[in-house]
């Protein structure tokens, strides 16, 4: 199976990207800028395990007819201090709500993800220390 | 050195993403919805990659004094076939454009991208087998 993406140098250190017909700004001059114009690429690895995991999740569940309202996921990254500051572990928080949820079953498909669907999860076990935890708010937040 | 991103569910498969301020949306249903809301995660995956030798490579150039007057890159990847469908390889192809560059300057830059600079190259060569290309494009195109 093969996926592929395109980057183009717009100006300075600011870059289009074409995936999927779909386009995305990176801008590297973030700190300096009032207004970036797009993304860090560094961000953009946790970003796609945050994805990747949540898609899983979300499907599992459903498929477990678990009546989740609603998930947030945080990755915390911990990069080299010095070059070429790759990283090192990201730990990934899981924020479930909703009423009455069983944390075995969220436990379950959490590790489903981790173990046997995340592919991004996948590749990145090889490279680095990936962690996770379980969080449950029995209060259900107003959706964004 | 630490890096966060959050990601919050929004419906079905769609997810909305703040990292540094900014934010995107992930969609999981592409390929099923004729208007997608957002990107794939494992794409994401390579254009972190992307981004972040693309920033090292104007800038290593910038400091060489090499004047280019385009770039672009491509990133091919290869996924296992079987779940869960991690990343085995990648490839990135620098087209770079411009007169009379110095092919030598060019390797070097990239070169100092992968071996010295590039944290997302850094992290991912523990994972996956990592190669690259450089073409060059005596013609400079119009930049978009």
């Amino acid at each position: 199976m093969k996926r592929s993406v395109e980057l183009n140098w717009v100006e300075d250190l600011v870059f289009e990207v074409d995936t999927d017909g779909q386009k995305m700004m990176i801008d590297a001059n973030m700190e300096q800028s009032d207004k970036p114009r797009g993304f860090r690429p560094k961000a953009l690895m946790m970003v796609s395990l945050a994805g990747c995991t949540a898609i899983d999740v979300i499907d599992i569940l459903n498929k477990m007819r678990v009546p989740i309202e609603g998930l947030s996921i945080s990755v915390d990254g911990k990069l080299r201090d010095e070059l070429p500051k790759d990283y090192r572990s990201m730990h990934v928080t899981y924020v479930f709500r909703g009423k009455d949820l069983s944390r075995e079953k969220l436990e379950r498909a959490v590790e489903l993800s981790k173990e046997k669907y995340c592919g991004v999860s996948a590749t990145l076990v090889r490279a680095i220390e990936l962690t996770y935890e379980i969080k449950i708010e029995e209060q259900p937040l107003s959706r964004p």
